[in-house]
């Protein structure tokens, strides 16, 4: 090794010793007689300084040539800083380094992003992104892939501790004509054919447990050929795992002793465990969403039964149409929100498909005011107000509409408002569980049923039957992970029976020969002796981000903001010789 | 769970208990009476036995209908089995479940591939292939799986341990010409263009170093579009290092450490470390090849002096003509290989270029003889014997040619001798490293030099100077770690110094615009501070199978003989609509 030490390891027990030093010149400051310098790695930094009587005159010369990013081995005398110059922001704060040799490893050109903490004003995202390298070198990215690192790490070794296999899964496989589009890869054996790139390994794990593999899990690449989003990424990693002879409950049990483990190490926080678990329906019912945010109250209140007592048109009509009125609390959010601030907050809600705004105003009597008042009986109001536990100074908002409509504008309501008003600490942390989701979404326009997971996904025991008599109402064995608000993941126990497997096939207009052509392969599997299996995927990044408690875009550029951008995050494609193409069978169109 | 254990999991101190167990119908015997099952699960294997009294008369009855894959669940009490009936095979060979209840799972259709040890005769490729998900039931398979998660686990282990970071890099990325064919995505976005699989993560670590990230690890997805051979796949895995501020001493030296702790943890073996090296040059001397089997000796004994003094007309035209004459010894070869043993191996040699195979065999009073003894004189064929240490029975086998003709001969028949005579136990292992390879490979159609490793590998210090004055004998810092006669993988350490590295570009016709077309990211990361650095690639797939002694291709398949086979094994790649080639603005060519 070109070094005795990191930048970040020496401290003031090491003074009176000697030791080598490599790193980049993160600052340097010339005192005239001698240099300063700040030198960094990605452990630390150390003051190391070109000074007599340590440095010749010869090496203080030399080292005046240093710059910015130069890479410099050196070596010298580890000594106390002077009182008063010790840095307590640094580990190795304490010391300094008093050069005695130096050897320049190489030089950099004046750096167009500066990797240096001392300066504070970021470059543009697509400059950071063009020197990557530089961008990766500040501490703060340093910091989150070492996170990272030691997330995945965890959550490997948690599992190999469990008894779980690590697996491999390929990437060339099939495509499979579900969701998002595939990345395409043409075979140059098989001309006119196509390898597709995974969206995520579910058709193989799920033959892992058909091969009594038992207990399957991968951090697994998945790609997916999706427009630019503000959270998609062209390729992603997911932590993925699939369990045979088990139910919804062991899935999750084994997913909370994780969120506990992590937050344990990576935070130091207690999570209790079994995390909280809310059905599909109690989360859309109290939070408009399937993925709730719990980290503050603010529930959507029912009013459908109260509303028609009114005599204001738009509840009435909802109500008789079949639809609802619900309302939330924004606790002191007259504070918050003056006239003008609700004009805003109801431009926003015509965003989410609202016609308008309906609210009230708890005023300093505790009776509710509004532009709207004068439709409602002071005795309704008052029943309005008991329920949603008015109290002076609140802030009451609508929205009538079918369930659908006002569970959209309510939980954007909601999550909008509770940022504004700072409901959590920005290093609160919530985690709870979604079970029990539909099995089917109800496609309007294509008047056909849908998979809301996928066509693999099991029904409740004790709702087989419902497939049968009223699909709408059949609950699936699905499980999602929500951590603040997002969803950090889900999965599902598979079908296993084939009879229920045909059945949900029919039901989603699946013939037997599109499923043999799709899913032919899982199909026969299934013939063959399948376990009863169900897993899970959980979303590695997104978790990186929640538990760095990162501004991503900000920060680390997880998700680019233009197309740009996203072409130089992921090396942005480029032109391939004819020769080439002709040995794949494959032209340019045009 | 679905289970209190496992069927691999009771003992004798277990009897008395009830258990319920899950897996597979193994085997079952029908005793008229009641029904013996050996069920199975990763774990290993359990015998249930449905007999009165435990067994009441209806579940008898019902378990007699079970057959071979069905997936069941069986609950009974522990019991020892009967004195004599113990199974040492199976570590619960030393009890039985007595049923008590039995719920069929699942069922299975006859199996086509048997996935039980009891049926020793393996189905062919293609059917395995077919049916993965049975062939993967096999426990051979299956112990094959664990034993590559415990190798991955301990690679893992042992470099986060020593403060390597895991660090993933892309899979979608710019095609780089050089090597094998990269497989390629056509891009949605920008029509015309295309992404790469990666062939390796060569250009994204050496971003890393530069980024300061220190010390990378990953197991990495790699690709390569290659025509179908023995020992390649279409993807593979590779344990992917890099680290900065280090000399290739400091790379072997983690290496040396991962080859004791595996050795030690899988096979229990204590490897002393450091391994040996040897220099490429060394190596063609004394094995002819850069991938020497250590496991035996038979090494190259040069003639190349004394074989001029013969009257044999060919060995004196090559030496004349600047060629070597070089010879084995294989020991007792004469008990080996009769004068047809001799005549096949002349066949042999003539696969790898040689025109004859002049031989010796050493007579029972020490001298050698053989049909072209005549050109020799006594006193030279005496000091031939002296040289190969010649005893009665031994057998001297000869090449002369070009020097690298005279490898290619000697270390094909050296490895085929030694495995005919069984020179080495089948657990037996040799770890070495292979130093100092050349810089350059001089292509004589295309009359110049290419990169025998890649074009940013370092020249050894002192060798600087001979890039101007004599690239041939220019030696790089590269090493390659061999395992029994397989190369298990290399590396090099890199170039940091943009002087050095337009040296080597401009020998290998590289010019400026080319080097900026196809490198350009890493040319300009090299001019803002790029440490030295250094790395390696390590094959995980072969060293399984190395560590578990395996046939691959009987055992795993891991290398399909056939086209066809390959392509069950990636899953044949499949028709894709018109509509998406559209989109991604492709055509199929005719």
């Amino acid at each position: 090794m070109l070094r005795t030490h990191t930048c970040g390891q020496l401290r003031k027990t090491d003074a009176g010793s000697q030791a080598t030093l490599c790193g980049w010149v993160d600052s340097y400051r010339d005192h005239g007689g001698g240099l300063f310098v700040d030198l960094r790695d990605r452990y630390g930094i150390t003051q190391v300084v070109f000074n007599p009587p340590d440095s010749s005159a010869e090496l203080i010369e030399r080292s005046k040539l240093l710059r910015s990013e130069y890479v410099i081995q050196v070596t010298g005398n580890v000594a106390p800083r002077p009182a008063g110059q010790e840095n307590p922001r640094h580990a190795s704060g304490g010391i300094e380094l008093r050069a005695t040799e130096l050897v320049l490893l190489n030089k950099s050109k004046s750096p167009p992003v500066s990797p240096s903490d001392s300066v504070t004003e970021l470059a543009g995202e697509e400059l950071r992104l063009k020197h990557r390298y530089l961008d990766l070198r500040r501490s703060k990215m340093q910091r989150t892939m070492m996170l990272r690192d030691k997330v995945v790490k965890g959550m490997r070794d948690y599992f190999a501790d469990r008894g779980f296999l690590d697996i491999e899964t390929p990437i060339l496989g099939r495509s499979t004509p579900e969701g998002a589009r595939d990345y395409l890869v043409p075979s140059r054996v098989h001309h006119g054919a196509f390898y597709a790139l995974p969206q995520s390994p579910q058709l193989y794990k799920q033959i892992l447990m058909i091969a009594g593999y038992d207990r399957y899990v991968q951090v697994a690449r998945c790609f997916r050929d999706e427009d630019l989003r503000a959270d998609r990424q062209p390729e992603f990693t997911q932590l993925d795992l699939e369990m045979a002879f088990v139910d919804a409950d062991d899935v999750i049990a084994e997913i909370d002793g994780l969120v506990a483990k992590l937050a344990k190490e990576v935070l130091g926080a207690d999570v209790p465990t079994p995390l909280p678990r809310m059905t599909y329906d109690e989360a859309m019912e109290r939070f408009g969403h399937d993925a709730p945010d719990l980290r503050f109250g603010m529930e959507i209140v029912d009013l459908t039964d109260l509303a028609p007592q009114s005599d204001f048109g738009v509840f009435k009509s909802v109500v008789e149409a079949g639809g609802r009125v619900r309302a939330i609390n924004a606790k002191k959010g007259t504070e918050t929100y003056s006239r003008r601030g609700i004009d805003a907050l109801t431009e926003f809600v015509k965003g989410f498909g609202a016609k308008g705004l309906a609210w009230f105003r708890c005023e300093e009597d505790g009776t509710l005011g509004s532009n709207i008042a004068k439709f409602f009986s002071p005795e309704l109001l008052k029943q309005f107000g008991e329920r949603l536990d008015a109290e002076p100074g609140d802030l009451i908002l609508f929205s009538a509409d079918q369930f659908a409509g006002t569970c959209k504008v309510l939980h954007a309501l909601r999550t909008k408002i509770a940022a504004e008003q700072k409901l959590y600490a920005p290093d609160q942390m919530s985690y709870s569980w979604i079970v029990e989701f539909p099995m089917f979404d109800y496609d309007e326009e294509a008047k056909r049923w849908v998979a809301m997971h996928h066509p693999f996904t099991a029904p409740l025991d004790d709702h087989v039957e419902l497939l049968k008599t009223d699909p709408g109402k059949c609950r699936a064995k699905a499980y999602d992970l929500v951590i603040n608000g997002s969803e950090a993941g889900g999965g599902t126990i598979r079908i296993h029976d084939s009879t229920v497997q045909s059945q949900v096939f029919s039901l989603l207009g699946i013939d037997t020969e599109t499923a043999t052509e799709r899913f032919g392969f899982l199909l026969e599997a299934l013939q063959y002796g399948a376990p009863p299996h169900g897993g899970i995927a959980l979303g590695i990044d997104r978790w990186v981000m929640l538990l760095a408690h990162l501004d991503n875009i900000r920060d680390v550029i997880a998700f680019p903001k233009t197309q740009k951008a996203a072409d130089l995050m992921t090396e942005a494609p480029g032109a391939v010789e004819g020769k080439q193409l002709k040995e794949l069978g494959v032209k340019l169109d045009g």
